[in-house]
């Protein structure tokens, strides 16, 4: 690896002063980290002008790929107008263009958008929202969240709270507030009994928080769509609102542009980040119903208003690329791609990868796929490895445990589905353990 | 008001779509609001054209105005090299240099970087890291926090709870984690109290948090550094860990680079944000230690490693402006500007604003102000009406209940300096209640 002037490496630079998320930084050198030095379209070139396709859309978030020429002039246009003002008891044109644009095509009846940074704070609004909704209406009692098993919604306390513990995040329950509890999207009957929980805590719970037909950091579990309408329509029925985190599903990456959508569901809160500004700035915003948000409307200074905001709401630079993103996934019809990728994906992961021994499930939702790994034997996890051996290959992977994640760009080509299936068939040989490579898994029906 | 093709004005879009932050909705198109259209250098212009000083500096995030040819540059370059990377198990050659940039100019001892993008989210990760800092070391117990009265360190819950009540936030007391609490800034005892509480609470405290000298949302509330001094030795003395929130102080706002400097003081952990980018983009962030770095190191995948992280964290078009940033803010001096005007403006307002019947009391620390009013009678809040008298002068001011903020770019001019006290001076006139303009108030000694 090439040493700069002061003798280090780019990775040994990285190393000293950045601390990366959810990463062990005593292992982050050994486990084949890309210390990026520019990307472009769906590749990345590391600091030794190495190239990777991207194909965890650099965690989820990138959707038309890297400096896509129409999206750059988008932010350069607004950048010659101002890069940020405030939102808290001020506007932007550049914001209002983008809160109409979202309110015309998100699930949500008469659509109200509060904008924040991070997808965590879009959960948090929400959850605040909710939770005010039914002090400002004068109901009391509704204090309560239901979310899911395995759930993920962020990693800020209240975004934490109703996520589910795993990640090791249990450590943190003394400072989460507790929440009534389904079981996870593995679970076949997670949907009745989370039915049935609404129906018994109607009186105490102020909203129901799901991400919509996939659990996406749970390692890419999926529900049926049918299974959420049944949801919403309890919520709807006891009169509890419905919260749905759309920050990995939203803006195309389930084959709709939201995965609600496919439910026939419109949430009375909607959490929107990751794709939202095609993975190119960090800005997340909650839709709000026109039902939620007239409760909030009241005497000025008096205690309806939502005393909430984030110093870069609505940032100016977010919103142009945001509201540029939206006229590209109409006029290059994203979305068909997503499907007809999907469809081939789906077809190559079942004809080469599912048979393997080294495979114990193939799940797959328009282009949020995951591959779940055979259990090896206890405690040891090989995810890592798999992908340290696509990396080498040219591939950036990045596993959830022992499911590498297949989440390629929204406009990724055919050719490039079949690199990442060629390399990943390789990977896995590579990665596996020998007893593993030597004849089928003897540990096939054991839980992960 | 101009009229769009749909005969609806800016405004009234605004208005239609856009959930404004700390706003109530139902009064937003009365306060007038500034719909802004662009903005350069100190000035915002409305989609009328009109002109308005940012005295505010959106939100106290502009640090050297707006559309600033050099942060332009570095943002324009950053975008031909690729807008965003992931940060998870992976790098960024730009996020690279802005942690060492930063490393070398944070009061903070082997200094560590973990991005963000919401201040708040700074804050909830240095509550993480500083509750799981105790679990990692094996020592039981550690689980609460200290805060102080009326602090402020962000809306999401985690912030919220370590955040006194105040902007009518106590209804969220049900999702709170409970904390232990000092007296905010305003009580003369509040460093001897909580002092006291370290050292009564030591065996259970994982950490205390603080805004270093300026207590920002509460009002700008003023502590003697040599009490910060004091708190920060109690912290070492009792191995408690100090937090400084300085999303609000950081980045020259009181003259230094960073607020702590002045308390002679290096915190455990540090948050950033809001100046961090310049007022461009969202991005925070959380600095620690060495000391408390190394507690995470540990087993890949093992129980030491922090589970966090967001997905803009380190985006590299924030981290090119940000790094830029730092480099413009020392070759063009501008502390020693903020130094100046700072002088200036107090001199200012002593002379003109603090002998005025309509004014309770001048607050001001570098370039971080707060006028407060006096209180015209039970309930009736007036910040409002200044502010909005101010704006149709074209000063943009926002205010905090009764107290007008004054928080101008850190380049502010001494010409801009002399038209904001201008301009204030006669909003107060305008915006008073009679009872006051006619007399001296009654209520100058009661609590606003």
């Amino acid at each position: 690896m090439a040493r700069m002037a002061d003798g280090r490496t780019w990775l040994e630079r990285d190393a000293a002063v950045v601390w990366h998320g959810f990463t062990q930084m005593a292992a982050y050198p050994d486990n084949a980290p890309v210390v990026v030095d520019r990307a472009e379209g769906h590749y990345l070139y590391d600091t030794e002008g190495t190239r990777y396709l991207d194909a965890i859309s650099s965690l989820w978030v990138t959707t038309l790929g890297h400096c896509v020429p129409e999206l750059d002039d988008a932010l350069r246009d607004q950048l010659a107008r101002g890069a940020h003002t405030t939102l808290l008891g001020n506007g932007n044109r550049t914001t209002v263009e983008l809160a109409e644009a979202l309110a015309r095509v998100v699930p949500v009846d008469d659509a109200h958008v509060l904008f924040a940074g991070d997808g965590a704070s879009a959960v948090e609004q929400a959850l605040k929202i909710a939770f005010q909704y039914w002090v400002n209406r004068g109901v009391t009692g509704r204090t309560r969240f239901l979310g899911f098993g395995d759930a993920y919604h962020g990693d800020t306390i209240g975004a934490l709270s109703v996520g589910d513990g795993g990640f090791g995040t249990d450590l943190f329950d003394p400072l989460r507030f507790p929440v009534v509890r389904a079981p996870g999207f593995t679970d076949p009957q997670c949907f009745d009994r989370a039915v049935a929980l609404v129906a018994a805590h109607a009186a105490e719970l102020a909203a129901v928080i799901v991400e919509p037909v996939v659990q996406g950091a749970a390692g890419m579990h999926l529900a049926d769509p049918a299974d959420l309408h049944r949801l919403a329509r309890a919520c709807a029925e006891h009169d509890v609102l419905l919260i749905c985190d759309e920050v990995a599903t939203g803006f195309g990456r389930t084959g709709t542009l939201f995965a609600s959508e496919q439910c026939g569901i419109r949430p009375d809160l909607l959490c929107l980040g990751k794709g939202l500004t095609a993975g190119y700035l960090a800005m997340s915003a909650t839709v709000a119903s026109g039902r939620v948000y007239d409760a909030f409307l009241g005497e000025d200074l008096g205690p309806h208003t939502l005393y909430h905001g984030h110093s870069y709401s609505g940032n100016a630079l977010a919103a142009a690329v945001a509201l540029r993103h939206l006229e590209l996934i109409d006029a290059w019809d994203v979305l068909a791609n997503v499907r007809a990728r999907s469809e081939e994906l789906r077809g190559l992961l079942a004809d080469r990868i599912e048979p393997l021994p080294q495979v114990r499930e193939v799940r797959l939702h328009g282009l949020m796929g995951g591959v779940e790994l055979a259990p090896p034997g206890p405690g040891l996890r090989w995810g890592r490895r798999v992908c340290a051996a696509a990396v080498r290959r040219g591939v950036l992977l990045r596993p959830l445990g022992d499911v590498v994640v297949l989440m390629p760009p929204l406009t990724v080509t055919s050719g490039e589905i079949h690199e990442i299936v060629r390399v990943l068939t390789e990977a896995l040989t590579e990665g596996a353990p020998e007893a593993l490579t030597e004849g089928a898994p003897e540990a096939a029906g054991a839980t992960s």
